[in-house]
């Protein structure tokens, strides 16, 4: 029971509103540029498909070029698999980079390693009893040499992942049981948020320093491991130039949003432009402020409010449905005090468009994206596409 | 494509994770008690269902006694409708408690009234272009005197509603297009989370005092104004005091959340028990801290971080997909620094129950509440209802 927010044909002015829209334009661009980037370099590209959900997004993914996709959840495959083995054209390469230790997950996993016999299915290990139980599921269903073990290192994220050291005693385990060890996960998350380039850098720096070690690690007790992966939309570039990486894992680029905005970026990168939006609509006026009809269920707010887009207005929480809209205020010369700055408030009726805070969550609250072509201001819906893994945390 | 957590007659142990587990015995209790405390009052009670987003749920909330419910936006109406039914019993008594201002949603509450015969349907006006728009709509359909409309007034929250006094101009517009006027929506969302029982008190009788002021504003010009509405779980017994209120639209007194939690409660009035939770799993240990896979994809954090149920752990994000378990430090006699205090790390594999931060956005990121019975510890699944308006906010 899920209103359709546009159809096909229809004009901006029509697309009704909260809604997620996608500029097609801005889209390709972005995802075409990602892609001309890694071919150019002896590096493959396997976005993460935890920022989009999308199957027909995954597919265009590969269809530029990327070896495949990551997933964060066994839910997640699972959708993306049968959206896109649904549409004729099968997902055949998708890297789960998180810890699955639940038998019951497990015995699921294998199921779907047995029900898909082209997929090409990798998964991240963190710890013996993760090894041991992923090893027992895939024994139970006869299939212990079909998903390849990628262990996961902790190169500053401070989440999962083992100590460096620890890697070798891991992949040991994983190829004691007979599992295939493909290599070392080591994502360091919290480094895609630094806002200088310089501090960036530097955590990619350490985190490859942390991945030769792990790697180390794993050459002592016998294991071959010519393979890491790791990087996001706000380090790949570093993570690349480090020599360590073999695959790198952005997924935020598509898309970009308020926070990556703030990043600083040094010279010679791709560019990425912000190609995702919630549109909102004004409904109320006060005196001070315009109230829209977007709030926290249409977009999430734990990397900070949505910034409005072309508009001179600040954007302030109004709850889970709301948005209030304030001018800016700056200070006045000689502390005279704050006076208004900026655009004059948007009247009822008026469509407003946000630049959400974090993508990959804001997505997440929707189940359709509503895809245009010709810009925001003139263009026409071209097509509704499905958020297919939307809350599929499991 | 999204996949069972569980199913009926499951033990707890084998819900999958994360999820979001509604305790049956503690949410009728939670149920029974905001009615009977309504019932022994001469008061109305129409709770609101954005809380909850379920057809069910509405429907033993009106069994119970309750007059209807408000939703917040005109797709929670329609999906509750629909979903309510398609069960063989339709809810009859729905108030949008929200201004809605565009043409093309007010032609589709125009067709929902028209589709439904016995629907008592009311919504929220705060505008002369809203008022102008949604009498063109009805007028459109003939449907004029179908739907009652509620004047809202700002008492406090500085969101939507006009200022008390000019509440009779609006009371005025509405009756001279012919629609009929329902009185005043005076609901203080701010006041619900003051911490002390005292503020909350204060801000009630402000609400209520603000509420007299447009009543008699609306009485002035020639309208006839009995009623108001408003109040939530924070104040509805304050509220209720002032003899300003007819009706109380309290939401989330079924599940409560960690931020209700921390309200001082005053002496005489319902105490509400903690019934909504998701279930999470430890995927994942350092040496500090251990990894649940639960993040902001399976709960909302605009209002505070979810409370560890039962362990004495505090709860860190981790992202969207995992949050970080810590010891909680106390600071040690005589500074000699902070020390581990609380509960042990939990171990890989074990089950971590959280209760939300904020139980409304948190249910709208799920699309079933796995409801149980007996207990979080040796409960039974007894059944497993839609979160039918997830996602619609529109």
């Amino acid at each position: 029971v899920s209103a359709l927010l546009a159809r096909t044909g229809d004009p901006i002015a029509a697309i009704d509103t909260p809604a997620l829209v996608l500029d097609l334009d801005v889209f390709e661009r972005n995802l075409a540029s990602m892609a001309a980037w890694a071919a150019a370099r002896t590096i493959r590209l396997r976005p993460h498909a935890k920022a989009h959900k999308s199957a027909a997004i995954a597919q265009w993914q590969v269809a530029a070029g990327a070896i495949g996709v990551c997933v964060q959840k066994l839910s997640e495959a699972e959708a993306l698999i049968e959206a896109s083995c649904a549409s004729g054209s099968c997902l055949d390469d998708v890297y789960i980079s998180n810890e699955i230790v639940d038998p019951g997950k497990l015995a699921r996993l294998g199921h779907l390693v047995v029900g898909s016999p082209s997929l090409k299915l990798s998964v991240a290990v963190d710890s013996g009893l993760g090894i041991d139980r992923l090893a027992a599921a895939l024994t139970a269903v006869g299939c212990l040499e079909r998903v390849a073990v990628v262990v996961e290192i902790d190169v500053g994220q401070g989440r999962c992942g083992v100590q460096p050291t620890q890697a070798g005693g891991l992949a040991r385990q994983v190829v004691s049981h007979g599992l295939r060890f493909a290599g070392l996960q080591a994502y360091h998350g919290k480094a895609q948020h630094l806002r200088s380039a310089a501090e960036r850098e530097m955590a990619a720096r350490h985190a490859a320093q942390m991945a030769r070690a792990a790697q180390a690690s794993v050459t002592a007790v016998g294991v071959s491991c010519p393979f890491i992966t790791g990087g996001g939309t706000g380090t790949f570039y570093f993570d690349a130039a480090t020599g360590v990486f073999n695959e790198l894992q952005p997924g935020s680029y598509l898309f970009m949003d308020a926070d990556y905005e703030r990043n600083e970026l040094p010279s010679g990168v791709p560019r990425f432009e912000q190609s995702l939006f919630v549109k909102a609509q004004v409904i109320s006026r006060g005196v001070s402020h315009a109230v829209v009809d977007a709030g926290h269920k249409s977009h999430a707010i734990e990397s900070g409010m949505p910034r409005v887009l072309d508009r001179d207005l600040e954007f302030r929480t109004g709850g889970d449905e709301h948005g209030l809209l304030h001018p800016r205020l700056v200070e006045a010369p000689k502390g005279t005090g704050a006076v208004r700055a900026g655009d004059p408030l948007p009247q009822i009726g008026d469509a407003i468009w946000l630049v959400p805070g974090h993508c990959d969550p804001t997505v997440n609250l929707h189940n359709h994206y509503i895809c245009v072509r010709g810009g925001l201001d003139h263009g026409v819906v071209e097509r509704v596409i499905p958020v297919d893994a939307r809350g599929c945390s499991s």
